[in-house]
């Protein structure tokens, strides 16, 4: 008997019928004896619809408002699996956040968890009970109802089963597992059986949809196996989990990560001295600008220059900021470029192996593809490059890693 | 500077422009100085679309969870009030019932209050902010969601008022006060400026559906002044009191009450003998079933006869069980009518007045209207009639007890 918490995502429970298909996905394994936590999104469109309805009565909303309102869309599905599971004979009760409880930090739409209570949900567990936890919400020491942010409900599920010490958190969404890459690039890209944490918070920042950093993360904080399964067809999935010491069985490279969601900016000819790159990158991170990227070089006339990529959505902001600074120091220029995409190689296996990096670089160049920026992880490898090879690269690097056998 | 609770209905909040009429509504009573509790039911139509996704996954949904479920529909209003709130400078805080907390029984769907911590609350008003509160809604000892039932949300404002000593409860609805009878039959009713807790109570039993008998009872039993007002029309509404003592200026009939949701049921030629009604009446009470007025006689052949009204839409069950109780009693015949209506005159002016109940029957004679059953409290006097007669009665009984002036 094995305690599992699973997590289906809002598409997964969009609709009568597909909350159905949960509920009987949850009592098969509950009819297999398994002990199950069930962590549910809002049903898709509803979060949207909400926050719709109140941008039309504010359009500067408070956090704290915004999360009771939001808050409800959870505790609509929790209730509706709970009576879909109770028609076809299964015993469930539902719980908000709140009355997990589920306790939280009091930042308001992106609080972080700090406790879990866990003594209802395993009084239901021991009485045979199905545990209905609504997902992406909590509660504060005053009592105050507060949300995760975006994809928390992936959060939740991952502190639950911490808290539970739950056997495995499956991660129930619209894709089938972790592939070596996005298959609508690579159509020969190939699901992963494992990874490591590791390489998955790299895949993930990198660009890689699957999971949210923040669950992968706390995954890997807490140990907390994680399976990433299909809601639509049924599989094994992808397992998450710590690294295995069995070096030899693993490939170099597990994965390709891209993303084009990225803006690169340049400043050129600033004078190279100590407490620049602060005084440019600091501006620029207190206006809550994410910088992604970060190279830095020296010119022949001892002058420097940086670049750094940012959100797209947030390259006219940047550039504005950053205009001022060059104004500031005496810059010679400022460049912008939009048109760029980052691919990343991610893999464990570039630890014990030399030369990753420049088989990368080799296999970019036989396709005539110019590298604009390089940075590196222990277990990375990513390369800024222009928007219109992002394809053309991950196919070649798929192929020259052998992903696809 | 006053405490006041207002309560706003489904329709008052039913739209994004209706909630910001409610906004200024409660701006304007907050500029002026008084400290505001505003209460909230569910947009109009939302507790039926969630019960309506419900029962497409369960025919017999759990009590437990349906509160879970329709619970998110006050909260919902809670959060956009307060937005509108804050868009025009107004600072407020929204608290379901749990957050407050209104503490009830674990009967869900139609539990009791038992207890109110105000202490959140009170400090919100100490700092000039507005607290808004779910309607409907509480929570068990065990922090289980409960509703109140339907109308529930009038007991949550009269309970918030008891609890805060508010100076005065004010439930915006539809109509702008208590009148003498429906103005849809009657075109001369009046709306009362005045009525007093025990008159309220006996018209909205007998018919008359402006506030839900459960919030008066309580507002009575705690004293607690009760206003009902438009949510669309200014106007002094109509206050609910306390009795007061100046006989002289009241008169002796306040208003006249009528149903016709009502069916009637006979069962003859029962051996008269003890235990024989609770026997025909305990049976229909033992299936839930609601029994209003109910009469017996005794025939010349000592041979009793039981008649009782239901309400229609437990007309053919009760009928069957009535049937399945003459067989067993050997009764002669059972009949049902289910075309009859109820008229009451109400006031509390009965009290020191013979003749009323005379008065009333004699000018129903005058129309030639039969009575069929009648019934008495010390306030009340109830007659049932044939349903073609409705209108004719009533328009007869309010100008026999001259409440058009």
């Amino acid at each position: 008997m094995a305690l599992l918490v699973q997590k289906y995502g809002g598409t997964s429970v969009g609709s009568i019928e597909r909350i159905q298909a949960v509920a009987a996905k949850v009592a098969m394994a509950h009819s297999q004896g398994e002990q199950m936590v069930v962590t549910l999104s809002a049903m898709s469109g509803e979060t949207n619809r909400l926050i719709a309805l109140a941008c039309q009565l504010n359009d500067q909303p408070s956090a704290r408002e915004m999360d009771v309102l939001v808050s409800t869309g959870e505790q609509v599905t929790i209730a509706l699996l709970c009576l879909a599971l109770q028609k076809i004979g299964v015993e469930a009760r539902s719980y908000t956040g709140g009355q997990v409880t589920i306790l939280t930090d009091s930042v308001y739409g992106k609080a972080r968890i700090q406790d879990i209570d866990g003594h209802r949900i395993r009084a239901d567990l021991e009485a045979g009970r199905v545990a209905v936890v609504a997902g992406f919400q909590g509660v504060d020491v005053d009592g105050n109802i507060t949300t995760l942010g975006r994809g928390g409900s992936d959060t939740t599920a991952v502190a639950l089963a911490a808290a539970l010490k739950a056997d495995e958190c499956q991660i129930y969404t619209d894709v089938d597992g972790v592939y070596t890459t996005d298959p609508r690039v690579v159509p020969d890209a190939r699901r992963l059986d494992v990874i490591t944490f590791e390489e998955m918070m790299e895949m993930a920042s990198q660009g890689s949809k699957v999971l949210q950093i923040r669950a992968v993360e706390f995954a890997g904080k807490y140990a907390v196996p994680l399976r990433v399964m299909s809601s639509f067809v049924d599989g094994p999935g992808t397992l998450i989990t710590l690294e295995d010491n069995d070096q030899m069985e693993k490939p170099v490279v597990s994965g390709i990560a891209f993303n084009r969601d990225e803006a690169k900016l340049t400043i050129r000819g600033i004078p190279d001295q100590p407490g620049v790159a602060a005084k440019v990158l600091g501006s620029i991170s207190e206006a809550n600008i994410e910088i992604d990227v970060i190279v830095q070089n020296v010119a022949k006339d001892n002058s420097a220059s940086i670049t750094f990529t940012v959100h797209r959505n947030d390259l006219q902001q940047t550039e504005d900021l950053l205009r001022a600074i060059a104004k500031d120091l005496g810059a010679e220029e400022v460049n912008t470029d939009s048109k760029i995409a980052k691919v990343s190689i991610v893999g464990v296996g570039m630890r014990s192996h030399a030369g990753v990096a420049a088989r990368m670089f080799e296999c970019l160049a036989g396709e005539g593809i110019n590298i604009q920026l390089i940075t590196t992880s222990e277990i990375k490898i990513a390369v800024v490059i222009e928007e219109r090879y992002l394809e053309l690269a991950v196919r070649a690097l798929h192929a020259q890693y052998e992903l696809d056998s």
